[in-house]
């Protein structure tokens, strides 16, 4: 009989089952150019949904709906009094996104549980595989939204009032293709929570590291930034009375960039938004719109930036003669993954005989939300040329097993640990 | 008996009549803000120019038309072998324009027309009022469209096919609103070609000096600009893989704002339109288009800057690790005015004892065109807070009968001109 504390690294999912279940849900929503389209709460979110329900209850898994839309696929353990151990990601896309963001972290989800199936394992905790709905907030605006109400981050109602550029509800979107679930969208009690995720970024494929250890998410700070200076006629406006807001503008997007390389390989500071006012060649721009955001593992590099960007960005905007308007948005704290399960992810890796490295989250997760509640745990996989949010997306069959393998092992150590 | 080459500076225009003719012309085209739409060859163009040809018709001036609507209005002198002198300006606007842009200038020279009939002059060479067609370039894209195809600058054909948004060609557009002149569409020989403007910019009203006596028109060279880099994720691209156009930019706009600044108060550049690709808070821009325009009074200026700037901007580029697609749009040399012409403006302009300061026009005008053929010198007054193309376009009506008052006793100078 073999210790049920003890990972038993012999046993291996199926990773042409698990190509084979990705290509398949990639062809609900397929583009021409490759990619998927399947934005959340439609038609085509539905028919991804009602396939996953279909192969869970194939493989004797028992699926409810929370009032998000949240789908919970379980599998029962041997001991009743254990809480569930979970795992999963999202089914949405973005507008033109890839077949990969979100479905791998699902379809590996699957594939663990027919896995468990074929090796006749029993596990102590039972298991539930997630499919969180609207991770990608591209149709309501609202990202990490069921993971986010679960997590009690944003109210039920509040999330279901939102609504898409149609005026078409959250709530009503749920009720029109049928997942308007009975189970309430709450954190529940639950002993972990594990997550698979393309890297969405170039790391690991740079490094030729086949598994990220994800050890935590960034703290974040995102700002808006209005300059406005004055209109003018360009060619009869002599410089000593211009007030350029594009030239504010472009000296501000250049801090930026040098206040995140003045932080090494960890920083991140990105101009993504901008927008030019009255945009027109021959007159001197009067006001420039646009969005700021950092990025970085540690907190107190993201208190010295919140407390540096705004200080700086108005010296040079007093130099340029142009006056700045800055809102900070939002901060996000660092959210650090549980040590417990990061453990899990890197024995798994190593035993695996993986190529790995620790590597932090710089992207949202659902498992960001979940991890507030939960002790939660993420594993990247690298994707080609870091591209992601694009219909170019792209992973090998063996990048996905090799992911799929080290979630199967992380999960059935922490469902059949000696608690 | 006086000698006709001796202006009277003791002969005046009557201010208040052209500032009622102004204000009665800005009622054609009138919008809420207090700005004027007149938008070429439209149905308000239109009755902007037939209230123009019944005002000179009531001074006794005879009007033709030209086969690109350019409007002559002719009172002739005692010499009929000599050639007229002309002046005038435009009356189409910008769409959210103002009452002064052209109108000024237009208006003012029905103003000498009147001063001449109501002091019983009759200069020895005729003169003539010009209302030049599309000078604005909003509604085909053309500016300068009018004077253009007068000064062979353009073709005839080529313009009357240029078409609105709408489809509705120049050709059927004059038509349309009965403007489709016998004249030919060519420049005649003429003794000299006035034109009264506003400066639309701040110079003037800043010195305190009511009159600009302009002495050219600055060289320009324009450039569309397209940076590539590479969109990728916000949050997990780090600085040594980022291709970010938009930091790339960014960069250029400041080297074109040193450029510029580096050249004094005579420099201009500016970088009026920019569009940010994909524009999204959360995605690194992959590219970026810019508009970049130089404008100088020293054709040898923008000859070094038409070198030094591609490859700065390049370099630039090559340090951002992006790809810069520079594209030379067009040249416009310098265009010096008439040294005669300019010293009648000087000599009105210090006998009526009006402050006065040289400059060059920043802006295009007609009289640039006109300067190619004939002896052309232009008059600037002082317009608030330099501001144009924008319905709060504001003089004050003392600003304009000083310009007016130098009009006339230039034109009359040279028509009386012993040659």
């Amino acid at each position: 009989m073999t210790d049920p504390a003890v990972p038993r690294h012999n046993l291996r999912i199926d990773g042409k089952r698990l190509w084979d279940s990705l290509m398949s849900m990639a062809e609900i929503g397929a583009t021409p150019k490759g990619g998927v389209r399947r934005l959340t709460l439609t038609e085509v979110d539905k028919r991804g949904r009602d396939r996953f329900r279909a192969l869970c209850e194939a493989a004797g898994l028992t699926v409810r709906v929370d009032a998000i839309g949240n789908m919970f696929a379980r599998r029962e353990g041997r001991d009743p009094a254990r809480q569930p151990v979970l795992f999963g990601s999202h089914l949405d896309s973005q507008p033109s996104g890839g077949k990969f963001d979100g479905a791998l972290g699902v379809m590996a989800g699957l594939e663990v549980m027919r896995s468990l199936n074929d090796l006749g394992i029993v596990t102590e905790a039972p298991v539930e595989l997630v499919n969180w709905t609207d991770e990608e907030g591209s149709r309501f605006g609202h990202s990490l939204m069921g993971s986010g109400v679960w997590a009690g981050v944003y109210e039920l109602d509040h999330a279901r009032a939102l609504t898409d550029p149609e005026g078409i509800s959250v709530g009503a979107a749920l009720d029109g293709i049928g997942y308007n679930g009975d189970a309430p969208a709450a954190a529940f009690p639950a002993d972990a929570y594990f997550e698979l995720h393309i890297e969405q970024g170039p790391i690991l494929e740079r490094e030729g590291k086949t598994i990220g250890i994800v050890t935590g998410a960034q703290a974040q700070v995102w700002y808006d930034a209005v300059v406005i200076g004055q209109d003018s006629h360009a060619g009869t406006t002599p410089p000593s009375t211009r007030k350029d807001a594009l030239v504010g503008a472009a000296r501000i997007i250049d801090l930026v960039d040098r206040m995140m390389r003045a932080r090494g390989e960890d920083g991140r500071g990105t101009v993504g938004q901008l927008v030019v006012l009255p945009n027109s060649r021959n007159v001197i721009p009067g006001e420039v719109r646009f969005s700021v955001e950092f990025r970085h593992p540690d907190e107190t590099e993201i208190d010295r930036i919140d407390a540096q960007f705004p200080r700086e960005a108005g010296f040079i905007a007093r130099d340029c003669g142009v006056k700045l308007e800055l809102t900070r948005l939002f901060r996000i704290p660092a959210q650090p993954f549980d040590p417990d399960c990061v453990a899990l992810v890197r024995q798994a890796t190593e035993q695996l005989g993986y190529t790995a490295r620790e590597i932090v989250s710089g992207a949202g997760h659902d498992a960001v939300y979940v991890a507030r509640h939960v002790p939660t745990a993420m594993i990247f996989t690298p994707c080609k040329d870091g591209l992601s949010h694009n219909e170019a997306e792209e992973i090998k069959p063996e990048e996905a097993e090799a992911g799929g393998q080290v979630l199967f092992s992380a999960v059935l150590a922490r469902a059949n640990r000696v608690v």
